[in-house]
């Protein structure tokens, strides 16, 4: 069995982390499936998907991590041919991932106590995403 | 259902993008599957799978990222001990990982626009690689 | 179909690197499903999930990769308001990833010959480790 389910946010871009741990878990138990993975799927070339514990100091290392590895006042290509500024958006996302598999039995996603899901938007803007929950499983 | 399929593409390596978007659609199409999951997966451990929006410019910043993040002429064990240099090119493609999974509705990819799926050859010499692409659903 | 296994590990932390593609395939062995996927979860927030070439000169590179990438040293609020040092293990996890996803048939994984799947323990302390194998397919 399948089902695709959406989850839609707003965010402020610059890296804001948004944890939806609590939405995929209702979309698993709004389903008709017991036991499965459920596929996390954030949709565009910006964001990314990852499981951290969401804790206010920690977002802040997670974020500032990022600025040094792949900072946003380098010179990037991508800016000087499109103008948009978000050439670091686009690396970073790409390095983090768009996907995540989560396996869930009895509709229980199996994450630690300190484990949550959540969407990073990376784009130097405020943005309104779609999250693919893409739900197997019997 | 599950069908499993392979795609073999050439690459000249060093940090070469490969799109194979198209390909993985087509695969998608040809099985007799509409709703749910392609795993593409590289095969190998000097290679990796991502989404990124395919651009000329973004790919250079992708790729200078990357020399500037695990640069290729550090003195790595890996070459000490087997003398082929491509110590950067696993550390690289563990980091940005060799599976990704995307959802699919009615034989459609739920991609954004500027949305690709990529095979990034981070070996430092030509290859031929190959992607398996393992559709599961309905 | 769908079986939901666990393959527990004792790990020094600090970056060690275990091998636990022979466990992986048992799993799959000892199910009762021939094609598919498997999707291996680590649970926590510390511990990551990679595909790579499992030899000694490669871990070293590895470890003194993300010594470099994401350093132990540096200020973390998360060390500020926890105390427990870790501030890095959770950011170089994040990053890694916690879900690989491995496609299988005839109940064999398509990996490379040089193609291993481990975890990545990057807690500062010893822990034992739950590590998820959900298995789909038919």
């Amino acid at each position: 069995m399948v089902e695709s389910r959406r989850i839609r946010i707003k965010t402020n871009g610059n890296s804001e982390i948004t944890d939806i741990t609590g939405r995929v878990a209702r979309e698993i138990d709004d389903s008709s499936i017991e036991n499965g993975i459920a596929t996390v799927f954030a949709v565009g070339s910006t964001a990314g998907i990852a499981t951290i514990e969401y804790e206010s100091g920690l977002m802040a290392d997670f974020r500032s991590s990022w600025d040094r590895l792949v900072p946003a006042n380098m010179d990037y290509q991508h800016n000087r041919a499109w103008g948009d500024g978000n050439g670091h958006s686009h690396v970073r996302a790409s390095i983090l991932g768009s996907s995540l598999t989560v396996p869930f039995t009895e509709k229980r996603m199996l994450l630690g106590t300190w484990q949550q899901i959540v969407c990073v938007d990376f784009d130097n803007r405020p943005r309104s995403r779609e999250i693919v929950v893409q739900i197997i499983g019997e």
